[in-house]
């Protein structure tokens, strides 16, 4: 039986490497923009300053801080406010976005997002609000960019093992989709294309780092898995990445690299149709072996042992994530097997064997 | 290099079978609506009940009739505001949403569509009207249905021999998907994903009619040949077909299904990412010979001879024909080849031979 709940989300996505000044010019247009907003960190405002080189700017605007404080996101609501803003581009990654999107969510304003990472935040409907340290995130379709513009050059300045770790974050993304908990054949197909475009594209970004094809493909990719993460919602591997992350301090990029290819394993044979479009997206005749071979060439983090976790750990760890696996996961997870998961990451031994 | 613009439309999709009235009155509650207008047509009318039994109905309306004659829709309209109407749901094939979508287009009404066929207008923002025996059409997304209803069970009616074909048009969406004026990976994905459904439910749909799992893939693949093609645009499948039924009266199921394989063999060699693609939908290692198989399965058309169409017709079909086929089609058309095709097409050849 097919039965499913999708919530496809409205958005253009304006696509092309080198086209990104024009095609923000030619969006404010379109939208009837008088009064732009435009949001970049003090870092990224060299770019942003290329990007808007062809439309009138009301405000500049570069007071930007990660997980978007809640004071910060306040201070400009009221500049958007003062200065009349009728529409926000924001231009870098997710931060920046993160702070377009705390304005428009009590201002209304519409959102063209130039993107400069794989974040793909500008893809989704999540918004995230800092207040004295604790982070509060939630969804609200007044807060997705009406229209993202996507360029491959933006990405240049972004080095090839950033952009490596952050494109296996998005292959993260692309395989949980395929048993979130809102799981769907939408979101799956969107998901595979996702990692069709990944495994194309990031071996690629690696050997020659300032080439366009590949940041293009792991551009694109990202925006795939954004769009299908968002949908389908945080699966196993997410809860496991996020309770090492959280417990054990361990480095994001690196656990989620290390961890994928065991929840792929432990999965895939009781997820037959997911393992069968995984494997197809990779260009390969098993979805575990695909995996290990994008690992290999792009010399991925190996095992969990490397960045400070133990077998000591596993208890604990196994009674913090046990209870918040979704229920869609496709195999059961039980104290036991889940141990052995986190052992073979521990050290290393070779997914799916 | 990759460049495209898409625009992603927004809806929600509620997808069971058996669920339909459950599904519809969850969403009348969610929307706030309180006067809702139920179209479908007098045939339509004991499914519109049943699907509507859990809502409150302030009109039912069933003065419906194909290609939405213009006072049809005016009339319907004058209704709509005369009862005060806060939401139009459709329950039916593709001209009760039409009619649905008249009213739309000049009242902003939001539509919840529950569609009972595979014809896909439910999907996209494209409206239709026919003033003085011409048929106009054009897009705006307030026509677009702001949810759709899908539930299997509702197209048990449809006799399979009236499934197959519809579900083969609906193919043809897909395929033409691959290279239609405005195609990009997204479509392509979509339509790769609609090709897999489609080629898993219509064989299991002529095998048990009253099964449901086929029903249920051939109406979710329906679904994304519908976004696919509405966004991809008509490519030149659809262009020879548009041709061949315009001119020589020729039947729409029919040509669709015979035209395709040959329009596939012709632009496959010149699209091998595209072609890959089918391919894999099909679950063949061939696009042309995937779609031959499903053809036989079927028992599909083979033939133009056998409706009328005759090797006389070729030359004035290509002088019409060889302008209108989109600059995006992969392969270049000219007399000579597009001759060939249709010759082909006529006597019924194997496509790829």
């Amino acid at each position: 039986m097919l039965i499913f709940n999708h919530e496809t989300l409205g958005q253009r996505v304006l696509f092309g490497s080198g086209k990104a000044a024009e095609n923000l010019a030619a969006e404010v247009a379109r939208l009837g923009a008088k009064r732009v907003m435009v949001i970049a960190s003090e870092f990224e405002a060299p770019i942003a300053r290329k990007v808007a080189a062809g439309i009138d700017v009301a405000l500049d605007y570069d007071d930007v801080a990660p997980h978007v404080p809640i004071e910060k996101a306040e201070k400009a609501r009221a500049a958007a406010q003062e200065h009349g803003i009728d529409l926000l581009v924001c231009v870098g990654g997710g931060s920046t976005t993160g702070l377009a999107k705390a304005i428009a969510m009590t201002t209304g304003l519409p959102i063209v997002a130039v993107p400069t990472t794989y974040a793909g935040s500008e893809a989704t409907n999540v918004w995230g609000l800092t207040e004295a340290a604790r982070k509060t995130t939630g969804t609200d379709n007044k807060v997705l960019p009406a229209t993202v513009v996507y360029d491959a050059e933006l990405t240049l300045s972004l080095p090839a093992e950033l952009s490596v770790a952050s494109g296996l974050n998005a292959l993260a993304h692309c395989v949980d989709s395929m048993w979130g908990p809102r799981a769907d054949p939408i979101n799956q197909a969107l998901a595979a294309e996702g990692i069709r475009a990944l495994n194309a594209g990031l071996p690629a970004v690696k050997l020659d780092p300032q080439g366009l094809p590949g940041r293009e493909q792991a551009l694109y990719g990202a925006y795939l898995a954004a769009v299908s993460f968002a949908s389908a919602g945080s699966g196993m591997h997410h809860k496991i990445c996020h309770v090492l992350g959280g417990s054990w301090n361990m480095p994001h990029a690196q656990t989620h690299a290390t961890v994928l290819p065991y929840v792929l394993a432990f999965n895939a044979p009781e997820a037959p149709d997911a393992a069968a479009r995984i494997a197809t997206a990779f260009g390969s005749d098993d979805a575990v072996q695909g995996l290990n071979n994008l690992r290999t060439v792009l010399d991925a983090p190996r095992a969990l042992k490397d960045y400070g976790f133990t077998e000591d750990n596993i208890p604990e760890a196994v009674e913090l994530i046990l209870p918040v696996i979704p229920d869609s996961n496709p195999r059961k997870p039980t104290a036991e097997n889940l141990a052995d998961l986190l052992r073979a990451a521990t050290a290393g031994a070779t997914p799916g064997l």
